[in-house]
C-alpha cells in the first residue's frame, strides 16, 4: 500500500532560514514554495533524492499565525519533526482500507497538498502518536 | 550529499504490538529485529519501498529501560516520531563536511546501526530541533 517515504514534515519558525540551512549544510535543492491558507502554513519542499531512486522531500512548515496547527505545535513542542508522509498510488483506495481497519481519518476525503498532490492525514492517536499523511503525487 | 530518506525512527512502548499494527494496517513487511544494548533499544525495521524505488524503512524503537535515550523520550513526549535518518554514500566524508559547517556531531565517528549499517547522529539543537541520523548502508 505504501510506496515510499514521501517526505518528513518539519515545523520551524522561519522557512527562509531553514531553506538556507538545508541547502548549505546538506546540499538539498529547493523545488517549491507555497502558502497553504487552508492549513495555515508557509511551506517549502526540498528534494532529497534524484529521479533514479524515487522522490523524497524535506518539507519545511512555518505557521501563518499562532492559532494554526503548526503554530500550536511550535508553542507546545518547539521546532522539530511534525509528521511523516508516505506515498500511495491511489489515495481513495488507501483511505478506505485504512479507515476500515479502525484508524480514524482526519480527512475523510483527499485534499490539496504540496505541488498539486492529493493528501489526507490519519489521526495520530490511532497511529502510535505519529501524525501520518498519505500522499498521491500529482503525476500518479 | 543525502541520497534518500532512509528511515523514520518511531519511539513506542511495544515493538511487538507496533509491528503487528504496521503489518496489518499499512501492509509493511518486517525484515529485521535486533537488540542494540549500546543504544538501549529493541528495534524492528519494516520495509516501505521495493527495490525499484530505493529502500526506505519504518524503524520501531522500544527502550530497554527508562534510563535510556528512547526511555527518556517516551517519558517526556510519549510515543511518536523520534528521529529521521538520511542515506549517505560515504559517512566519513559526510560527517567531516557537516561538522565543518558548524553542526555538532553526537558521534564523531560512525558506529554500528541497524542491519549492519554505519550510522552517526547530529545534534538536534543544531538541526532545528530534528534529531538527524546519517546512514551508510552495509552494502554501499
Amino acid at each position: 500500500m505504501l510506496t515510499r517515504i514521501d517526505h518528513v514534515g518539519i515545523a520551524c519558525r522561519s522557512v527562509a532560514e531553514k531553506i538556507a540551512f538545508y541547502e548549505s549544510v546538506f546540499g538539498l535543492r529547493l523545488v517549491s514554495q507555497e502558502v497553504n491558507e487552508q492549513q495555515g502554513v508557509r511551506e517549502a519542499m526540498l528534494q532529497v533524492t534524484g529521479a533514479a531512486t524515487g522522490m523524497s522531500w524535506v518539507q519545511l512548515l512555518e505557521p501563518l499565525g499562532p492559532d494554526t496547527p503548526v503554530g500550536r505545535f511550535l508553542a507546545r513542542r518547539g521546532e522539530g519533526i511534525h509528521h511523516v508522509g508516505y506515498g500511495v498510488t491511489d489515495i481513495t483506495t488507501a483511505l478506505a482500507a485504512i479507515g476500515a481497519s479502525g484508524v480514524r481519518l482526519l480527512d475523510a476525503r483527499p485534499r490539496h497538498g504540496s505541488m498539486g498532490a492529493s493528501i489526507a492525514f490519519l489521526h495520530p492517536a490511532d497511529v502510535g502518536g505519529v501524525l501520518t499523511e498519505l500522499v498521491q503525487a500529482a503525476d500518479s
